[in-house]
């Protein structure tokens, strides 16, 4: 993983890099937790290896696995980066492409870049804080002063 | 909905977290209207309990209906904000997440959010106009002064 | 292709829009070398009458093709644009959605607007790069600075 930060001011970009073999969810935490980045959102494309999607089930409270096997193009990676109780908020939802061009799409729950994965980080100067939601255990966005 | 400004100055950065049964194509109307937002981007992940989407059909001049029934996760949904003559014009295009990580993509016509919907909203101190097409009846992003 | 630069300063936002029978990636790299963009990211959406999607195969080192005939809406293109050995390094992955909302995925290969893209571009004030990586012959982005 190589991270470049290319703007500084009141708010940053950052370029992340991803390698083969790198875990971008651990790498993401990482970056974020060395920078003291909150407030973030991110885009990136690339390719995985393989990678686990995950689908949130209400009942248990915790998500499906859907395993996606193989090599496979990250078409659309999108998330955020916010404060929570457990260190930075990293939340990233998925559409990678198969072979033969089918999609499939979800929570990212597990992946393996193959070659590269690239990430374009816009951090903001407020920070956004997640806190764990009474109904479905989840961490969600909680901006913490309501109105702008 | 909340909404928080977290970035002031020349261009302005929002997160909006929709919760449940909220209406994300109301609610983001209401962010623009009520802000003065014109010439934003914005990019989104969380989940919907249910959605329509739609592709436009070029005959009838009007979007085909897609129903996404019951539970999805947001996998990407992307968009833009621009002055329209009946108030905001907002265009999403999202691709939604099944249970089985099958994905499905289109314009979005109709969404109701659960449990959460996390938007974050860059806007730009230029404004962006729509302006209605002869040949489609689209209101399409239409650049006033040419050139950069 | 109408371009608007609607923020100038240290980064530079851009509004790109495509109109019918437009080529969006010879139309970017145009942008990008008559603009000096380097370290771009953008997303858009809009829709094709056609378009070629690629997966990338690691024996040939080269780009499987799979066409998507007839028109899609451009649900999400995310993308890059660095400085390249060739000129603008343009790097774009593309979900379509087909009539029925069928989403197929990949990097984006060939397209043709119709009727248009809407492309939002932020520009960052340091440069990044593109190298050709002898493993896979491709060019991957490569922050030329290590660490922020």
């Amino acid at each position: 993983m190589q991270v470049k930060r290319i703007k500084d001011g009141p708010e940053r970009i950052y370029a992340v890099v991803f390698q083969t073999g790198d875990d971008p969810i651990e790498g993401l935490k990482a970056v974020a937790r060395d920078e003291g980045l909150a407030g973030s959102s991110l885009t990136a494309i690339g390719a995985f290896r393989r990678a686990v999607l995950g689908f949130f089930d209400f009942d248990r409270k915790d998500y499906d696995r859907i395993p996606v096997e193989g090599q496979c193009e990250v078409v659309s990676l999108i998330g955020n980066i916010a404060e929570s109780p457990d260190g930075p908020g990293l939340h990233l939802h998925a559409v990678l492409g198969k072979r033969d061009g089918q999609a499939v799409a979800g929570h990212l729950l597990e992946a393996e870049v193959h070659p590269t994965l690239e990430v374009m980080l816009l951090e903001s100067p407020k920070h956004l804080v997640r806190r764990k939601d009474a109904a479905t255990g989840l961490a969600l966005l909680a901006p913490s002063t309501p109105g702008p």
